[in-house]
């Protein structure tokens, strides 16, 4: 039995806070978290785990570190933190987007410490301690970063570790990482983020009331327009490169779209939305997503 | 006791033949259907109602006809039925976008004869008979297109039609409707659709297997993309003029927002990323979609 230090207990940390103490498999768990709001909220819902006002003091007893606080705080806390890791510390954490920050983590740690990143893919709109769910990672993929310099003995531990939370896991560079997720996760929220704005600078310039007829679709965008705000300026920020070509090559295709309405060109259209058609029981058949209309809302 | 005409027995039809079956609303609900697939599955779901070959032949014992047609098809049929049609019939249609389809059927109805035209907020991204519920409209917006020439007695038996299959009706220009779903409905139909094709192109070239990850965003755009293809077609042709220009008002706030994270406006974008959460809880708060993370999925 081991212990286990939680650094930032939000929706994911205090999802894997619930999971670990229900498979047992720390011996102590420790949360540092530095939102007053948040330990209330902990406290309040009488979560396991032992909060600590600061991470230093219990490194030393702590096996396995577990980052889940925004991508933009690492710098900051491994600097705190590097004179108390050692080389047989297994550090990871749930980060969004991974080139730049693996840069910066890179750049800031001590030498031989290791450090083994991973990415539970299992967002939501809600954020907090009080939506983690002890099942929030059942079933979902975890992609863990592998490269050369992997410390492989590290990063079987962590693979195991997310195989115990109920992960399916996988590996690959952050590069490759980067390049999927900017498609498949960034690229949707920045649209919903867009599409909302656009809503609303459309409201207020035509007085219209919108959001009462927003069933017919805009009512979907807004659940991920609603995602923290933080988080998800960091993973903007971080794999910028990646995001700018997605949004490039999406606007061509929007203006593409665009001028086939304007022309009215029948087949050209009509193959376009047959074809995006396909995907959706591609995902189904993925179990990425349920097969009921409407997501069964109605 | 009253006879009902149903043109067109898809998603929509269906759910309305059935709510009306369950009301009692007609003596005789008369089916028309032109595709050989959906009639084969009405009559092996048992759905009630009186299958014909010809609309032309029930018209003049119909006192209702209600078209549930791509609206590419309105004009055709209308020539056709024109001259069964009396100013006694009450007329109305389901299309999802109304200037322009209300231009052309003004433009070929008999003299004296009053079209209402109707739109229910209540799609699906499945489409066919098997997919109609008898609960569709229960408390989902039907927008009623009024203008001066509206025949203020067929309006009011419409109205209180839509209010029977469960309906808040709300009315207001055909110009007004189209503006206003051309931000709330057509334009984020119109975004999934090109999000998923920018991922089938990436995939494509970049050969990365994406849609395993697509939990991350994507499935939620692809539900929408998965649409009925012909009546979207019709939506983008016939409402062209306002969907092009949400489409600009769109990449203008994109290209903004591309700017912003690459040059790391920190301020701007949190606050971009701030002021679109507000909308989800507008929108759960005018009950247009439920209140459960993730719609209740996970």
């Amino acid at each position: 039995m081991k212990n286990i230090l939680i650094i930032g207990c939000g929706l994911l940390g205090s999802s894997l806070l619930r999971k670990i103490k229900k498979k047992r498999l720390a011996n102590k768990i420790f949360i540092f978290e530095k939102s007053k709001k948040n330990l209330s909220k902990i406290k309040k819902l009488k979560l396991p785990g032992i909060i600590v006002k600061k991470p230093e003091d219990v490194i030393s007893q702590s096996n396995m570190i577990i980052f889940c606080t925004p991508m933009s705080e690492y710098k900051k806390l491994i600097l705190k933190l590097n004179k108390h890791f050692t080389s047989n510390h297994i550090i990871t954490d749930i980060g969004s987007s991974k080139s730049n920050s693996l840069k910066i983590i890179k750049k800031n740690l001590k030498k031989n410490i290791s450090w083994t990143s991973s990415h539970p893919i299992a967002g939501s709109e809600v954020s907090g301690p009080e939506h983690g769910k002890r099942d929030l990672f059942e079933g979902k993929w975890c992609v863990l970063i592998k490269d050369k310099k992997t410390n492989l003995k590290h990063f079987k531990l962590v693979d195991s570790f997310w195989k115990k939370m109920g992960s399916k896991t996988v590996s690959m560079s952050s590069e490759k990482h980067d390049k999927i997720f900017s498609i498949t996760s960034h690229l949707p929220h920045l649209i919903a983020y867009n599409l909302v704005k656009t809503a609303q600078i459309f409201e207020k310039r035509q007085k219209h009331n919108l959001l009462k007829f927003s069933a017919g679709g805009l009512r979907d965008f807004s659940r991920i327009a609603a995602s923290n705000e933080v988080m998800w300026r960091d993973i903007f920020f971080d794999n910028k490169v990646n995001v700018s070509q997605a949004i490039n090559l999406f606007i061509k295709s929007l203006n593409e779209f665009k001028k086939d309405i304007n022309s009215k060109k029948n087949k050209s259209i009509l193959k376009k939305l047959t074809q995006t058609k396909k995907v959706r029981s591609q995902i189904i058949k993925l179990k990425q997503d349920i097969n009921k209309p409407n997501f069964g809302r109605d």
